[in-house]
């Protein structure tokens, strides 16, 4: 890996089991729904609603905006229609507090003795911050969506990110379960690490290797420092 | 201080000493100057380099690169025009890895316990991103003129921080050692606390009390902690 100065990292599914976390919320605030089924319609609006925004069709608004619009297009479907609007707000905030895969942690602290470290993610500045609180990250900068004004895999938002820390594409690798941001990141020239996520979208339900080429195929983050730290 | 949840940091005074750090570096260095001197000619271009850009007359572009900039603009004063394009760069870079007050480390990890902490600072996420490494800060995110594309004290930068963190500006608080950015802040309904550096510019020329009303005044950052957190 030489040259590489900083790693970029995908958060939704590559750090964070979204799915699992708003599930066990769900079962905390005792809705009546099934907390997968629920999770999965919700993150199941996600790439819509930001295509409008990576079309031009709409503005830049922040991930927290298009996480409530989708709340409230779900809700129907879950029987949910009289949730009152406190409830929508505090529910749309479990995003800033989902929890980290078991290996992230610790990888993150041994791969911050290398290199600089930065979420390269379509959540906003606050949802990143609030995430790291809750799980013990420290970013070096949140750099993503928010810096860009545009949703991954927009070419702008991983170059935002380079340019953000002086670096050429060559010297920042994208770290992510999902062979689609890797390959864009490579497109771009920037280095890929793949993570295995298995069960991203529930046991067996996710991306136990990459289906495109990496420059590092992990099983965690402790995995990917023991490879790229020498 | 009931209410505020984030605390913005100036920077170049306030945390780390510019002066200081610039004439120590010119020590190292062994250039036949006077570091003060030079530190003060270097950081007397400053304020006009942003003006050009706060009044539309010129794009954003990086701190780095005004810095860059106003280093060409004073080496010739000094007798120092046959600096070579590496040494240039490489001096410039001493932004960077400016150090911080003796108070700051330790007042910054008293306040992060209770409060969303990040540089409201005119210089870039890379500067501020390498001199929090330099000096062990933890930033919740790095903030500022990149993330506005202006530079303070245009009411944008301080507003744009506000609403990265999803806050109103009362529920935020400008730290800082210049009255001139307590004021702007103040006039966009932030909280104020002022930082004595009676040393910023050279031995007892640095503002020592605030010149404007401030909800509190400090001695250092380890005060401040003491005197906001119940």
């Amino acid at each position: 890996m030489t040259g590489v100065r900083a790693l970029f990292f995908d958060v939704f599914g590559t750090l964070v089991d979204w799915r699992g976390s708003i599930a066990r919320e769900v079962e905390r605030l005792q809705l009546p729904v099934d907390g997968g089924a629920f999770a999965d319609a919700w993150r199941g609006e996600y790439q819509p609603a930001m295509q409008r925004i990576r079309e031009g069709g709409r503005g830049y608004v922040k991930l927290d905006t298009l996480h409530r619009e989708n709340l409230d297009r779900i809700l129907p479907r879950f029987g949910l229609d009289d949730m009152s609007e406190k409830d929508r707000a505090a529910l749309n905030l479990v995003w800033h507090r989902l929890d980290a895969w078991p290996d992230v942690a610790r990888g993150l602290r041994l791969l911050r003795v290398k290199f600089l470290l930065a979420p390269m993610s379509n959540g906003n500045i606050s949802l990143m911050a609030e995430m790291a609180r809750h799980n013990g990250f420290h970013w070096d900068a949140i750099l993503g969506s928010e810096i860009a004004r545009d949703y991954k895999p927009k070419p702008g938002v991983y170059l935002a990110g380079c340019a953000a820390f002086d670096l050429e594409p060559a010297q920042c690798m994208m770290v992510a379960a999902h062979s689609d941001d890797l390959a864009s990141a490579a497109a771009l020239g920037l280095r890929t690490a793949h993570i295995a996520r298995p069960d991203e979208h529930g046991p067996g339900k996710g991306e136990a290797e990459p289906r495109v080429p990496v420059d590092v195929a992990a099983s965690g983050l402790v995995d990917l420092a023991e490879r790229i730290i020498a």
